[in-house]
């Protein structure tokens, strides 16, 4: 598949009594991240630009979440969805994420990227 | 302060030229999961059931998602944004949360709780 209309995923919310998943063809990575802890509010700008520029600009780009150990903020997880692996790939290639991979280059000390299957998600409406 | 409101949040999306958190003050768990793999399908359906309840009944739950090693699929993450700390602590109180605990306890192998702030996000309009 390419990706759904914005039609199709606004009826995914917690009022859709026939829950199921609208994601399930995405690509899905969780990508831990440990930051050069001197380095952090840099490395943070330069993720939160890749993120809004990407999800902007690719409509094969569905969502971001990224968070921060709270005890540890320099490591970082982040939940990506993309409408397909042929999205993925593509995002990969745009100048966007090239420039974000060359800016943090000597941020990041460690870098896992785990392909993930959504088993299912929920939110309010609206959000 | 409690959660926003729909129409607040709606704003939060990738047309938004004045990006920013709209979750700055949510209280945020990423729960990392071991589940026993002969039980992983009795698992996958009570954890849907609870997100789904919980999100239905509960105005501060405001987003789960779950997502499950594609390799290893007993390893399971779940991201979990309330709207504050008080919606989580009520949360837990919830029968339908203290259901799924219940279901679950033989079944789960390993549990870890990460509190997390969020960095940010960024998702198509209308997702």
């Amino acid at each position: 598949m390419l990706y759904k209309t914005n039609n199709d995923l606004h009826s995914f919310s917690a009022s859709d009594n026939n829950y199921k998943s609208y994601y399930e063809c995405t690509a899905n990575i969780i990508a831990q991240i440990e930051v050069d802890s001197t380095q952090l509010k840099e490395y943070n700008a330069a993720l939160k630009e890749q993120m809004q520029t990407a999800v902007r600009w690719e409509p094969g780009v569905l969502t971001y979440y990224a968070v921060a150990d709270k005890k540890l903020p320099s490591r970082i997880t982040i939940l990506e969805i993309y409408a397909d692996s042929a999205a993925y790939q593509k995002h990969i290639t745009t100048p966007h994420f090239k420039k974000y991979k060359t800016t943090v280059a000597h941020m990041v000390k460690k870098l896992e990227l785990v392909e993930v299957d959504l088993i299912g998600s929920a939110k309010q409406p609206g959000l």
